[in-house]
Order: C-alpha cells, then sequence, then structure tokens
C-alpha cells in the first residue's frame, strides 16, 4: 500500500528523485539528503506503515528482513565493521518522515540530529 | 548458547543482577546502568550472538520479533509515543558489549554516547 501524500512513497514510486544504493521487491535504500555522518543511509520498506507502532506479529519476518537488509547494505558499502542501526519512533523519538524507515550510520559523524 | 565470558549471557543467567523490566523465553529487557536518556532499556536475546553481523536469513523471525518487543516494551513503560531504537554494531559503530543488544531510549536526552 502507498499513501499518495507521503514523500518515502513519492521517491519509492520514482516520482521524486533519491541516490539509491540498494533496490529489491520489499525495500530500498537511499542516501540521506542530508547526513549526519559520513555514511548516512534510510532503508525503506515498499510498504506504507507509518512506525514502528504500526507493526505486529504478522510482520515479523519483515521487520527481521529490513534489519538483514542493513547489515547486506553496511557490508556493501564497506563499512560492515562498524555501524549504527537507528529506528526513530513518534516526533518524541525524532521521527521526521512517517513512513517506517531505518537510519544506517558510519563513519565520522557529522551532526548529533539522529541518534 | 550461552558464553562463559559474556557480561549479558551471565545477567541472563541469573549469575550478575540487573534491574530486569521484562523477560519472555527470547529475551529479557534491563535498565542500561549507565543511562544515555531518562529511559534506556537494554533488549537482549538470550541466544548469544556477537551482533547483528553473525545474524542471518535463518534469524529474520527472532530479529523481527525482537523489534516487536522494543516496540511492546516501550509501550508497557508509557513512552510509546518517541522512543529510539539503536543497534551499534562493530567498536567502530559504538558497539561495546559483544552479544547482539537493543538499546530503547526515550525521554530527555542526558548523554551522546548511544546515538
Amino acid at each position: 500500500m502507498t499513501t499518495p501524500y507521503c514523500i518515502f512513497c513519492k521517491i519509492i514510486a520514482g516520482e521524486i528523485p533519491s541516490d539509491k544504493v540498494y533496490e529489491d521487491d520489499e525495500a530500498i535504500a537511499i542516501k540521506d539528503i542530508n547526513p549526519a555522518a559520513e555514511t548516512h543511509i534510510l532503508v525503506i520498506p515498499k510498504v506504507h506503515k507509518s512506525s514502528l507502532n504500526e507493526y505486529d506479529e504478522a510482520d515479523k519476518n519483515s521487520l527481521g528482513s529490513l534489519l538483514l537488509k542493513v547489515k547486506k547494505i553496511a557490508h556493501d558499502l564497506g563499512v560492515g565493521d562498524g555501524y549504527k542501526t537507528i529506528i526513530n519512533t513518534g516526533e518524541g523519538g525524532g521521527q521526521t518522515v512517517f513512513h517506517l524507515h531505518i537510519h544506517l550510520l558510519a563513519g565520522k559523524r557529522l551532526k548529533e540530529t539522529v541518534g
């Protein structure tokens, strides 16, 4: 399910350009346009769910799969030895786009806006 | 599988005391002894694997399950509206205990050591 007013749904649909580093049937990974570290990738499932709070038991497999994609992408990008995986949930948790995404951060920290 | 020299395996086995907020067959959740935020919980699977890099396709379900536990614990603790979920992988990623664990952070930030 895509949601027309969601910027990540538009990026997934190719309606807004992005710097894509990975894509498969379930997810895409793009460079964050406002990077908080030397490597800052967003791993975004193609199915629109607003946050981790919308996931339940039926989604176990796809959530686990998403974490494994983060691992794979980190290794593909040559940062598999040291990286951070961050999910922000809710405004108070620092979430700004309400389509679940996982931040993959590695290398020198540029700012403190994500962690 | 537990690993005798691992501090989290010792906590899981009850050999080292901890401030436990949750436990089931697969995981425990404890308060971080050196909190980086008002709420700082570590969700730790009972099976010892050193980091996300040791997880593979066979672990999809248990990884997804672990993220859903973070969500549940956040809600049980009354911080479900706003929280951060962080996994540090490797020394360069800020990992200090080499038994995979997920940080759950909410409320006022006390330091910048985790994100």
